[in-house]
């Protein structure tokens, strides 16, 4: 079992990794300042969100969060912010997905000192890597801080997946709780999954929110979609609907899930879930550089769509 | 007419950019030492190897320099120890190739103040981005320094090639340099040679060893090659009889390039070329983690390839 | 309303399309014997098989038929050899999976003429085509005879998805059955799926055996699996077992599924199926040039296989 | 060394594959007429046009001539026409371009029976197949008849480059004439001049015209490029002047062919193509089903280019 790390000295911990990990865990927007500054009140905005919506994690940095494409300042700043706003309710992951192993093992130490719970850690990039390099990175991280570690599997961004056989090797490691995979091919995670023949502690969350329903009803322990920025209820409900065998509630949830994911899975990309976001109230419409604000004909389409799905008037008016 | 830096108060420059952008500018390797720290005195050694050679400019972080590998302290080092052993006698041009742009124009100002002559910039990688994201990414880049900047094409590593149409954008401004491409891919290389009819001061360099001759033919104005840190003088050679139309020579010499390029093109990757160097005594053979240094199978095959090429033994013995 | 084809005078048919596409249809393998030519008897042998485990349907010079590597008399025998052992019970499809149109149209005839109850079509391959290409493609396979059509998404081996505006258009066709997709995308195919919004009929099958329960659970009418040649009562039970709404059920046959299919989506192709075949005296094992029979080692590897999940003693006495 | 099959008794031979695969052969269009049969008449006058243009083969149902779209007898009436038409001038090189062993092997025996010189064939395509599959392919087409074969490699159509280890394997048997290597990769195509140093009469030529000028400054024996079909003697002067090492005059050629090919390398296709040698004159405006002939606005274009080229007026006239 892994050790709860305490943290922050003053504050209970609310929480365990056995029911974080089994929960929605929403990878964070980074919301910014006109400045480009890290925006402290909108990420305590966002924290409330998600955890009054019933998530029972917190991920910053992680892909909608753009930890690769925000500055060392940027990220100190933003773990900071939601780990006071977290104040012990929920678990704090924070990702190191840097290209290579030494700025991996800065921001984790960075991420160690400004309070994180966990870290999030996946292949490197840029240059090619094997899976022998990708088991040292994961181990170089992990030799870091004394944190947790969070496998992540994301080759749309990284162009190199976990090999599998990286992926059992780091799974014998107690401090490796499990792995979020974002491929969204069922055929990898399903191997994911037959890993848990072995250390059935170990955790397998699926972050891509089209194969959510189909990870759950597979066996898979939780979620760690995007799109719970916007609708953290949702995605809940979704989990409870697969827990409970209701499949005719899974297939309209995963209905809504599908509709709202087309803010930024096609045309938009994340500057989609970015305008979301802020028609919510919940931060700027300010997405990382260099991504800028969507026009306004797409800000009407996911108006209409927030609306539709009767996520805007009630946040709006709050 | 790009202004000239006088990056160093004491120091007489002793180049031009009109110069040195039709030479050999040698992407250096990064020399690191056990402790993981930039090596100043390798440093020196590859500098003076490479100036011995007859190039004519130094690309640190760039390809073979793992920029995007380097923790910042490393960086850092690495580009004052560079400009600090070149004194003034080549331009030192600094890549900038972070995923985003707020890490980019980060490292862009660190660069500057460690003494760069030039910036070095492509595309934004981890997440996709469109011609304008590229475009954006670049003059922020461009804003954040008063430096010259080079563009740089390398697909293999970004997975986005810079879009033609943004190069050409690009080209109007007089602070872009140039462009150095390393994908390999001569009808888009054809087309960047295309954009000199608009702007003949617009340099564009070839930074794949086995296209090198190929584009000298069809009028590259210069090389970027990784092989220039091993054979500094073959590059330069290959440049020469490409001008004075010796084709028998020209080929001589490309049979050689091909033949050594297979210390890190094939197999080994950029280890063998940080292997090769190590023989060369230039430097430690410590590359950028998660790689590790290649097995003693392989350093024979790289011994045995320098010493077929007239290489090893003359530096060997310095 | 599709209207039946009475394919063979003397034999009264015993199947609905209704019925036909909310089933199992197997993908059959293409027997042959010593000499190359299309194995009759086989033939015979495997539509048994699969009548007898359950199927609906069957489908032959698809995916696991390898219609696109056989002759064209290899073709037409082994469509005449499976409209005769079907006998009228099950429907016949049959694929005309050929590069470009006027190949496509050619097999489209000869199958209509040999006893064909549907064709199957997808893209054009080898040289690239847009979305229109696509569509024109189709239409002149629907032209050329008046059977139904059912639409074949695989971009595996056509490197060209069916673009989904295509498909949505050639929806509006009453002789286009429905679809089968073996991407393994399950965005894709849930896109399929909204298509049957505006029209209920249209029938939306899975191919691929890793997401055969997940899109099952998602409103898949029905399978065409490969491993139902192999093993046609288990996804004859998987299919029973989501639509009575079992998850425990659902999960146990899924992960047998997983497994058996191990036998040919790793390392061996489907020479692998084609062995497994073979060991259950189905069929010679030959696959079709340039393949090979699969070695010793794989075939106890494979025999294991069928064992253990009581495969092969019940079929191989019979 | 390759024996001289007397193709047709009445003709006497008046060339040799010594100076035919040295010079430049065309992959030919494949002229069909409004009612999609092969337009003999039309192919008449494309080898002319070739032949008066200095080239020194004719091959038949390659890249340009789509072959692998054409039904069975489309294939046969445009391999009869065109030897008709060579009249024993220049040898006919015939593709046998299809998808699997089965069907290659069935178009080999029918191009040699309708007077085949030579066949072209290269990896199995559609399924995958590794480099033992790739080598059973082709001395599978070997074994079919006794004419000599020339390999063709073209992975933006197979998807599969042929191994180099397969090529180097095959370059043993005397009857493999050499490789038609059109990908457009350098360090690919110069590891096929590599083999030239154990065999020289093996021979390499260049398909890509955006690399046919580096490609003969580095060594490749000839070409066969599509653009020939259109200007036949530009590329022919393009070799000449390569061999003469006149780079001025070669630079200046280069700079035309890239421009002349943007009529099918850009937006087109090779509907562009098919659209020039209409244009020309030389065949109807009917490009291989499900491709359509370009629309008025690109053939404007088209024209306005061969104008600028000087190769309308002169052949319009003809």
């Amino acid at each position: 079992v892994v050790e709860s790390n305490v943290h922050n000295g003053a504050v209970a911990r609310g929480w365990t990794w056995d029911d974080a990990l089994r929960g929605v865990i929403p990878p964070m927007i980074s919301p910014l300042d006109e400045d480009g500054h890290a925006d402290a009140d909108a990420i305590g905005r966002v924290v409330e969100h998600i955890l009054a919506g019933g998530c029972s994690g917190l991920f910053v940095l992680g892909g909608v969060g753009v930890g690769a494409w925000l500055s060392s300042s940027q990220r100190q700043a933003t773990v900071r912010a939601t780990v006071r706003a977290a104040a012990g309710r929920a678990p704090v992951l924070v990702g190191v997905m840097l290209p290579g192993t030494a700025p991996a093992r800065e921001a984790a130490l960075q991420a160690a000192e400004a309070g994180a719970d966990a870290l999030v850690v996946g292949s490197p990039y840029y240059f090619g890597v094997d899976a022998a390099s990708q088991q040292r990175h994961v181990e170089a991280v992990l030799a870091a801080t004394r944190l947790p570690v969070l496998l992540y599997n994301i080759p749309q961004c990284t162009h190199a997946p976990l090999v599998l056989e990286t992926v059992e090797a780091l799974a014998a490691e107690p401090r490796v709780l499990g792995v979020k995979d974002s491929w969204g091919d069922l055929t990898y995670f399903q191997s994911l999954l037959d890993l848990k023949r072995n250390r059935p502690s170990f955790r397998v969350l699926q972050g891509h929110e089209h194969v959510a329903l189909a990870s759950l009803l597979l066996g898979a322990d939780g979620l760690i979609p995007g799109l719970a920025n916007v609708a953290p209820r949702l995605m809940v409900d979704l989990v409870n609907a697969a827990r409970a065998g209701d499949l005719a509630r899974c297939n309209r949830l995963h209905r809504d899930v599908f509709e709202l994911t087309g803010m930024y899975t096609q045309k938009l990309g994340l500057a989609g879930l970015y305008a979301a976001c802020a028609q919510l109230g919940l931060a700027r419409n300010i997405p990382a550089e260099p991504w800028v604000a969507v026009g306004d004909t797409h800000t009407s389409t996911i108006d209409a769509l927030l609306r539709k799905h009767g996520l805007l008037p009630a946040v709006a008016r709050a």
